[in-house]
């Protein structure tokens, strides 16, 4: 029987941790309206709106979700570790959402405590939300700030979640494949991305069974271009191509799978038919590019020394002038996340954690060069969890 | 000749709009990070991600985007409303983010002036960004609240809004008779909604030409049941559902189609098989109550007044405990927006404003029952922009 998500054993230690970090700082609770931090004590993901919502864990008291009614029924569904839910109708609603809150946590005996919380307002500003911070309506309260509690704990990865990126990186390497195989001249990226999208997802769901369903995206398999088509290629965070694919493109394709809520991230530059020497100059310095950063992941290793080995590699072609992001980020349960392959990152690399490794050059009016594989570090060095070819045979079309 | 987008005079005149509104309240910038205001004032969209962004727009001054380096090429392609541009690298880089932006407005001289923002820390904090708030870094600037000027600004439409609204409207219908001809037994909720995304925005394509691309997402055409399907239809905001589709499920569809960066909200419950009894009085209840919310838009009245038509209704029908949330929200670049359709949004409801009217009631482990329609607030009353069938019988399936 294979596992898509985390055990509630592994959800209880989590919380557990939390609480001995707690007592650690001297707090008497935590307060998160992250949902992906909320996600990763409980098992529980919800859609983040106007609404406000948070999860208070006590050091000694019932684990208690506060929030919209609607989500009432939602909760038992996903997770038992919820052991309290407190609601309000709606909002902005006769009373204020902040204001049950307020009184929600002078119920739990909180209001005179120290509470650490990931957001001081007390809820996230997101689609037109406005209202007092929540500090305001419970003055005797000391709120202290404790936004890297849980970053901290997921920026090492558990055996559990390293299984589950794994399968993740499976997935996606059968969906990359449908988006190569389906890009044809005159095509429109975005209905080869949706085809790849919804036939890697069928075959995935009709592989895994009955007890599979994605945790945290809508879909299990987002296959795309994001507009990375020919000249729009050079810009790294292109939404959109207007026009059709055409001979000659260079198309970045990018790939993510939910198992378990959990997420890799596989991107592949590729040729629409044959490559001029120039696009194959960019295309080797990009791959030259990656493959000093894999070499660069050795034990004592610090997130900046992966940047410079890119950013070396980059200026000894002489085009570093076309380089524009970073090297990679953490992944995991959101599309980025710490640690960062960053110049200005001193931190260090540790056993566990999972990163994107994506050099990339950019030529206006050309194109854009990126891979992105999802690595592993382990004690000797790295791990790659995505395994779709690199190179530009493979990855040249027609 | 179709037009697909704001016009560049339109995107002009908000930003003249703003820049009295400023001079008002005696402000001499409005510093944002909300990206929707963004492209709300330059038609300039971008992913938010850890990378701090904002948009400067001094009373006296050049148009400012300040951001990351991988956005410089991005937006004279998307606007030609932003008159300078300042980055930085990469988050976290050698010298963080924040410290850049402080340095741009000393060059912009706006140091020690008073500036307007959506966002008292200077940048949204997403995906792991951690940072000092900007005014620690500038502590001769007085920042003041101003995160009400564009969203007051947004909440009644232009006649070119209400245009792609219409437009949005036209593709929903398309794409919701498609989300309905796919419904199949034992087939999984999300390949029937992937294959109607996928349809629809190739059709959408075809009819509209080279000219269109969405503007704010990455596919034209959203059509899913968001795992609203059978018991799982209970649940409003349920995100996945792990079974296939069987004989006697109420399923909940959903469509958003973007038009120049704007969205409406089509959403039909639909029965797989002869209703039962129970099934046909919830939802000729929830259709009545659509139907008095409808009748409640007239001159004069309050937001306020369209919830408590809907409650009404349900009350009458001894079904009032099934309710779990209020009956619409504002629509146009957000998912929701204001204003909202709650008891206790005592604002008047005015000619232009554009909304959503979806009151829904939820029977824990029976099923649920909810329309989504896009209402135009008008002078007379409301005209009903999207107009998909909403009788049981055009919503029975086989």
């Amino acid at each position: 029987m294979i596992s898509f998500s985390i055990s509630e054993s592994e959800y209880r230690e989590r919380v557990e941790r939390v609480r001995r970090a707690l007592v650690k700082r001297k707090l008497d609770a935590l307060y998160l309206t992250n949902g992906a931090n909320m996600f990763y004590l409980t098992g529980y993901s919800f859609i983040s709106t106007e609404r406000p919502a948070a999860l208070v864990i006590p050091t000694d008291g019932k684990i208690t979700f506060i929030g919209p009614l609607l989500e009432r029924e939602h909760i038992p569904l996903k997770t038992r570790l919820i052991e309290d839910i407190k609601t309000y109708v709606d909002y902005p609603g006769e009373k204020h959402p902040i204001e049950h809150f307020a009184d929600f946590l002078k119920e739990m005996e909180l209001a005179k405590k120290r509470i650490g919380t990931d957001n001081k307002a007390g809820a996230t500003a997101m689609w037109g939300y406005t209202g007092a911070p929540l500090s305001k309506k419970l003055p005797e309260t000391k709120f202290v700030d404790a936004s890297n509690l849980v970053p901290s704990m997921r920026i090492i990865k558990s055996d559990a979640e390293i299984t589950l990126m794994r399968a993740s990186s499976q997935w996606a390497n059968l969906a990359h494949s449908l988006l190569q195989e389906y890009i044809t001249k005159d095509a429109w990226d975005v209905e080869v991305a949706l085809e790849a999208s919804l036939d890697a997802s069928a075959i995935m769901k009709k592989t895994l069974g009955p007890d599979y369903q994605p945790m945290r995206s809508m879909v299990p398999v987002s296959a795309w271009f994001r507009g990375q088509v020919g000249e729009m290629s050079a810009i790294p965070h292109s939404m959109a191509t207007k026009r059709m694919i055409k001979e000659g493109d260079v198309l970045i394709g990018e790939i993510g799978v939910d198992v378990g809520g959990y997420s890799c991230e596989l991107e592949r530059t590729m040729i629409f038919g044959k490559p001029t020497a120039k696009q194959e100059r960019y295309f080797d310095t990009m791959v030259k590019a990656q493959e000093a950063a894999f070499e660069a992941f050795k034990p004592d290793t610090t997130c900046k020394d992966i940047d410079k080995a890119t950013i070396s590699v980059f200026k000894k072609a002489g085009l570093l002038h076309l380089v524009k992001h970073h090297t990679g980020h953490g992944l995991g349960l959101e599309v980025h996340e710490p640690p960062w392959l960053d110049i200005g990152n001193v931190g260090p690399l540790q056993p566990g954690m999972i990163v994107s490794c994506e050099p990339g050059i950019y030529e206006t009016g050309f194109a854009g060069f990126r891979h992105s594989d999802t690595v592993l570090v382990t004690k000797e060095g790295a791990e790659l969890l995505t395994y779709y070819p690199r190179d530009l045979d493979a990855l040249t079309i027609g």
